[in-house]
């Protein structure tokens, strides 16, 4: 099978990232073992540069732009978390930076892309013509848009998450009974899936998605791209995207990955375990595969699961609002 | 010189809590460094097994008692962490715990402490006398009071924090020029500079203590153990002890440790700071060192520094009232 990405990708992006993403550890806490009754890893990728896996991509992505497309900047369009990947990655190889963001997007992030030196332009998610905006923006200035997921060095980028996964548990003389990674537009699972596949070819893959965001859950359950009903909404600001790419798909459905999905309630719920009882700061799309473990979705008896938290880039103020709730 | 404890003790100690306590990662920020000005390491013993590095020392004591004496119980006085280390070492050894904690100690860490198992016993921390208390609670039950720092096991346990860190520095080719670490009555502080001394002679060591608890800053400087004056208080409910203990302060003074001092509202900055940047959960005084280095209390500029943050179990109401106010 041929995919939009190979292991190699995978191990160049790795190479290419080296000293500018943090290598982020993978990490057991007694606390989510004793709550879950299983042996559960995190890969705490809310501790990685920009707070949140996307960096990994979007870095890879700007540093393979030849010097003519650097001079002509890029355009990233992203509710958040793509925004600030792009945005840093942009800032650390003098690229200038134009983020498309939606005018309802998280302040926090709104206020960290901005501060990473880019100009954020705003606009309506839910009246507003998207491909309208984008060729306003990009206009003739020849700059390259870097997509959120669908593009093959993000993909290769972001599987650098699971090529970690894999050497710190082969370290550990481990294989993953099961992996859980949240998922938006499949960008983070097609990579993470495709390399720990690659390591450990029994192993159960989950793709965990907000309820009103199973696109991906239908999908993998038809065998063709389905997309999100119109009107869906979701606390998970990460992962609303309106259906998987057509170059992340494949490798899921190839794999044999499975959909699950979590409420907004779960989400939040493991947001503050998170917080109180892992001492890891999460959004809630972040902690979608934690909330799925906590709700009891997925069997972890006597297994060996790991769980990608990948992003912690929550508003303070619904952080505090998730912690100062009573269990 | 002659300490109470020796780097045999501390690597005997590291034996004895292998596969009991978690061995922390040592991570690095983009976030902090860039806050700062220079290249910090953090050792997160918020993400210890209980969220501090109490653990450590309680199972390292607990786990040499005789089958006598653990036959006839612990009995531990502490605010929080120390009483949560304790139970939950006893209950894994299946040990019978009490633990005696001021009325006023937060809500968390009575519960969690319960939640292990042991049987607390409230006293009035102003107004009722410990010693006893003390004695009213081991009353002829030949218990074995565990102390909370002033204890070779306890100091040995501590110091594998030390190692740990100088193993995985050692690993990244670096050394440190210096190390902050969180000071109450001295457990982890020397403990800690005893490794890291071992292992790095010239490194700079800073203890670091709320103002108006600068007993070991005094000490260091005047060569004698000073005490706490009457009445101080800070919101850092980790650190509260009236003095060093004998056993710990020789250490410190000997390597040549430096005292600094943060206030309650730089405790509290540092805390949102890294609920924030981090998105590492602290505790006030856990997070003590980190707020020395953002108050700029300590020179970072083209330095190695390594920060210890010692717990994160805080109150959630505190959390998200820190969280919650604005920058």
């Amino acid at each position: 099978m041929s995919y939009a990405i190979s292991m190699d990708d995978i191990r160049s992006a790795a190479a290419q990232i080296k000293g500018a993403a943090v290598r982020t550890p993978l990490l057991e806490h007694p606390a989510l073992n004793d709550a879950v009754g299983g042996r559960v890893f995190i890969k705490p990728e809310n501790l990685q540069r920009i707070g949140a896996f996307k960096f990994r991509g979007a870095y890879n992505r700007l540093s393979r732009l030849t010097d003519a497309e650097k001079a002509r900047g890029v355009v990233a369009f992203s509710s958040g978390n793509h925004a600030q990947g792009v945005a840093k990655a942009a800032e650390m190889l003098g690229i200038k930076a134009t983020i498309v963001m939606p005018e309802d997007a998280p302040k926090l992030k709104l206020a960290n892309t901005r501060s990473y030196g880019a100009e954020v332009v705003l606009y309506d998610r839910y009246n507003e013509d998207r491909e309208e905006v984008a060729k306003r923006v990009v206009g003739d200035s020849g700059a390259t848009v870097v997509p959120p997921y669908n593009d093959p060095y993000i993909m290769a980028g972001q599987g650098t998450v699971g090529l970690e996964i894999a050497e710190d548990l082969k370290n550990l003389g481990l294989t993953p009974d099961q992996t859980l990674v949240n998922c938006g537009g499949g960008g983070l699972a097609s990579g993470t899936f495709l390399a720990l596949h690659d390591a450990f070819p029994t192993m159960t893959g989950y793709a965990v998605e907000p309820e009103e965001f199973d696109d991906v859950t239908r999908s993998l359950k038809s065998g063709v791209i389905e997309k999100v009903d119109f009107g869906a909404r979701s606390v998970c600001d990460a992962l609303l995207t309106p259906s998987a790419g057509d170059l992340t798909f494949p490798i899921l459905k190839d794999i044999g990955i499975q959909g699950v999905t979590v409420s907004d309630e779960e989400a939040m719920a493991a947001v503050r375990f998170a917080a109180i009882s892992l001492k890891l700061v999460t959004e809630p799309g972040g902690a979608a595969a934690l909330a799925a473990l906590l709700a009891g979705k997925v069997e972890v008896e006597g297994k060996v699961t790991v769980i990608v938290l990948s992003g912690g880039n929550i508003e303070p103020e619904m952080l505090a609002s998730c912690v100062g709730n009573a269990q």
